[in-house]
């Protein structure tokens, strides 16, 4: 990898982290040993695989979608990631096997991609808008970079490498060259991480291209509409996106309303946005544009102050699976797709390494926790692709979708998900996430290991050990996450104050470090009732419970009254604990709340006089493990009483 | 109009009342000044008066749509109306001038639909599922019989009974007769005025048949889809109907899905609702069909107890114009549709006359004060067609619709206001509405004058005065309203005790009046606090204001701080006023509320820690009067705090 001394910090790879985790093994290990087979079966049974045979004939039922390549692709990543920490033979030879058809179905000029070779042949290109043609291709960068740097192979690397080759004499600047870029992002970011694979800049700068002809005009996407209706063609989404957007395309849609370095509000469809974001923190880091790292960090702020949800889920709005406006939060009909919270993930990570603020890892680690895998079962056998605030019992998760994005996307984020945890700059190491285990390094000249012993989420005290060779003298960053208003700090048994140590919202600890020395981190992790911002309409008179990272929620289930009547008081007293037979174990929030008494109510639809209010109990549980017992509703927003 | 022993009451006619009163007569005086003429020109701006002259050839815009028709009918019953009150010469001629063109389209067989005859004329009664053709016959006999009753001609009346004639003989159980029905209902309850207006029996009996043939195995609908689909064609929405409904046509949408007396639950869309259930009422008011009566129970009881806005708008869903389920009430996305509202007014006003229960009229006095009057502006000129409960500022009247149902709707309701405010039953007059005025009645063999004093909705004091030239003994029956929690009565000065007067919500005082009796009626008319029914999860936590039978709103340009900022102490003093020069002199509702501190709270999205509140003062004005100022942001339901 090239050194960039424009990104400060450097993740630790994930296959030097070794998780042993009460929270997060077993939801690894039903990643690997349950999601991504079950993944595997789905996308072989549906023909996605058996589609890179190239067999398809007309009038074959099913047809080839457009997107298909990416499921496939994000399975290998996942699939590639657990091979590299877990390694099995099976699935490796299993991975070979798919590999080795994708590779057959590359085409002598290096294209590579199912729909366009069979279904459309005429049609390569001519719809950057809709076809999602360039978005395969970074999954399949993305997967065959993952696939070399977990096996060393480059059975699939090296189609990849010619594929983009040949994507960059498609696309570019010059003369003869489409000056187009792709209605739905992600072959920049995944031509960032070609890059460091290889070392070939000229990924790099293909990469440079797409971002900077986003948004310029005359827009790309107008010209390409113009000249499918001169050859009496039609997008591949029209039918959806006129009728819903009035007869004009939004470019705001896919972020291509303006240059990216002018947007301001992040707007549009969420997943869009957020592999954009990524792709230009990414440059930002690369390249040390400073003004791609201030367009990010307006678009942040828009976000992370307006139109995020409280566990990280983002897009209000099912018509455009994105954005509506600030303030905007739905509850019963939000989106927050989970491929978004993914996605948003993937984009604070990368701004994480800009600078190491702890504001980014307080997003990623808030969607991690909430809004990222509440997309999955607790099984690992099935998942959600929409993850609204509040149902009234009829949403539940599904083995698998038509439009299958969230599924492995999930999985590749899981299997990677010990990248997230550490980072290392020139001077610091930083720890990001609090996730029992230890992570290996080869820094600063010698092996330097780096252990944590926590409970976390569910206990606020972390362990941490140094071992390390010779005694070195750097910094040890540890993160104070915003939801953190109480903490204490001892270096092998002193107390240290942490008030002259705060950077960027982490702790710094420079020291002469010895091998064994230990750091005890608490963090105070009492019941918070969470308000929003009172411009958020949907949230008025009604507050949301977390503890520590973990935000709760109401299920019906747990409650002895419809969810609608129950009132929290708001000097309730509001209690934690941990139950370790409920939900594969989870911290739990119980306390006395109010019910409206429906007897003394009566039948009247309206009346006036006051509700009579009786006291019952209040059993709260995180929101990711709802829906994972008898179907009922749910609620995170629960309506306040005195 | 033939006597009916079924239906104990009998309404005034608006033609023996005379208003004079604060709060109608201006809205009377804009309707009759302003909407009726502004409402004749959009429809011959637009061309739907001119297509009666069957002219339109193919090719040309606009084409004539199928429910034009109605639009024009429902203004020439306006119009009617209007005329038979305030006698205009000009508009007895332009209404002449209208009817004259209608009556030559009528063709020989006595067929008469613009659309049927000139665009698509192989058409006729092909499909009724959603071409609304006998729902133009139906409003086109309302207004012949309003027209014949305003002015005694038969130029409308004529031709409209020989197209009903001729609806006749093409449907019924008869062999070789198409057992079907529309799919918009009206022409039922139509052809019951034109058996009032004309005494010819064989009008009842046809509405008997479609309303008993509704709903009927198999589904005249699925028979006609199939016949449709074997000729080639289509019904006329099944492009819009399909996708909404997944494929299959939902008979719950027009009332088809069961026999009527099988229906238990109010589906579908609201307007086609409350026409068919105003035709039951008023056949089983005529035909004293227990069954049909105790249909209408039921689904009045559904509705009025699951279904029904505060502001007695009803239908939750834009999707179906229509209902959703029960205690579903969603505010901002409410459509609430203004002919929903009316509608409800005529299905309230039969059930009223045939047992003079008071609950009628309470619902009927509910939707007239709030959801009907919201549908129009305070000038007369512009109109809702979709009432919500709250808007973010984006909600305006219009001057016109494409679909123009509403306004004419309207108008002919206020038109025809004098109808709804007393009942003359065999030994009681009854008062249902409080409104200055008076009313001339021939009843018990003697002209019978009542006359109210009232400030009424803004005071609870009405001074009832009456007339009569010999003394008669019967009962004044004076509905006490489902709002009143207290009242005081008077006769000729002395108080009488109210408690053993009641029947079925009505204070019965049977005497031996005398002319010149006063009645002193007072009821307090406090500021009253209204909650939902707990199931109402959209009014979880939040109040709503109401005085008398008018609902409150906060409007944005009475508020110091922003809408969704607002909170109301339960225990805030509220006060009413009236004011003169607001909003043509209105109510108001002013108070100390609180306001969630902006600045203390900062930029965050969601936060721990209490919420700091200010003090602020609230005014709340009518909510039927909102959107008549600068446009902003209105809300009904105000969120509760300690």
């Amino acid at each position: 990898m090239s050194p960039s001394i424009k990104r400060a910090y450097t993740p630790v790879p994930f296959t030097a982290v070794s998780i042993q985790d009460e929270f997060w093994t077993p939801r690894l290990f039903a990643n690997r040993e349950r999601t991504i087979p079950t993944e595997y079966s789905q996308l072989k049974d549906t023909g996605r695989i058996d589609a890179f045979r190239l067999d398809w004939m007309p009038g074959q039922e099913p047809i080839p979608h457009f997107f298909w390549d990416s499921d496939v692709a994000k399975w290998i990543e996942a699939a590639s990631y657990s091979l590299a920490t877990h390694p099995d033979p099976d699935l490796d030879a299993l991975l070979d096997e798919v590999i080795a058809l994708i590779a057959s179905a590359q085409q002598p000029d290096g294209y590579l991609n199912v729909y366009f070779t069979v279904v459309e042949p005429e049609g390569r290109f001519a719809d950057l808008r809709d076809a999602h043609e360039l978005y395969c291709a970074g999954h399949l960068i993305e997967a065959a970079v993952a696939h070399f740097q977990a096996t060393g192979k480059r059975s699939l690397l090296d189609p990849l490498c010619r594929y983009a080759d040949y994507i960059g004499i498609v696309f570019g600047p010059k003369p003869g060259q489409k000056r187009g870029y792709c209605g739905h992002e992600e072959i920049e970011l995944a031509l960032v991480r070609l890059y460091h694979a290889t070392g070939e800049r000229r990924y790099l700068e293909l990469s440079q291209y797409f971002v900077d002809e986003r948004g310029r005009r005359p827009n790309y996407f107008d010209l390409e509409t113009k000249a499918l209706r001169q050859a009496g063609k039609a997008h591949h989404a029209d039918d959806y996106f006129l009728p819903t957007m009035g007869k004009q395309f939004d470019h705001r849609y896919n972020q291509s309303h303006l240059p990216v370095r002018e947007q301001t509000v992040v707007g549009g469809h969420a997943v869009r946005a957020m592999y954009l974001f990524s792709a230009m923190a990414d440059l930002a880091g690369e390249t040390g544009d400073e003004s791609l790292l201030a367009a990010c960090e307006r678009l942040w702020a828009n976000l992370c102050t307006t139109r995020m949800y409280i566990t990280g889920g983002i897009g209000s709005s099912r018509g455009n699976e994105g954005f509506t406006f600030d303030y905007d939060r739905p509850t019963e009909t939000a989106y927050a797709e989970t491929c978004a919270a993914v996605g948003l993930v993937f984009w604070n990570h990368r701004l994480l390494q800009l600078t190491c603020d702890s504001r980014y890892a307080d997003v990623m680690e808030r969607a991690l926790y909430n809004g990222v895998i509440s997309g999955i079962s607790l099984d690992g056998k099935s998942f959600f692709y929409v993850n609204p605030l509040a149902s009234l019992g009829g949403h539940h998760r599904e083995a698998w979708f038509n439009c299958a994005c969230c599924p492995p996307n999930i999985a590749r984020l899981l299997a990677s998900l010990g990248e997230y945890i550490y980072s290392t700059g020139e001077n610091d190491l930083a720890v990001h996430l609090y996730v029992s285990g230890d992570a290996q390094l080869n820094w600063r000249g010698q092996r330097v290991s780096i252990r944590q012993e926590t409970r976390y989420p569910w206990d606020g005290a972390v362990n941490i050990q140094i071992h390390l060779d010779q005694p070195d003298t750097f910094g040890l960053k540890l993160r104070l996450p915003g939801w953190c208003r109480e903490a204490c700090l001892k270096v092998n048994g002193q107390p240290v104050d942490i008030a002259g140590l705060l950077d960027r919202g982490y702790i710094r600890l420079e020291r002469a470090w010895q091998n064994g020395d230990r750091v005890e981190f608490d963090m105070a992790m009492p019941v918070e009732r969470i308000y929003a911002h009172p411009n958020v309409r949907q949230a008025a008179g009604r507050v949301a419970l977390q503890r520590g990272p973990v935000v709760y929620c109401l299920e019906q289930v747990d409650q002895p009254v419809p969810l609608d009547h129950l009132r929290l008081p708001r000097e309730a007293s509001l209690s934690a604990a941990f139950e370790p037979n409920l939900l594969d174990g989870v911290g739990v929030i119980t306390g006395e709340a109010r019910a409206v008494d429906q007897a003394a109510w009566g039948s009247a639809l309206y009346q006036a006089g006051d509700l009579i209010l009786r006291r019952v109990p209040l059993n709260a549980i995180p929101y990711y493990a709802w829906d994972n017992r008898q179907p009922g509703a749910m609620l995170v927003w629960i309506p306040e009483t005195e």
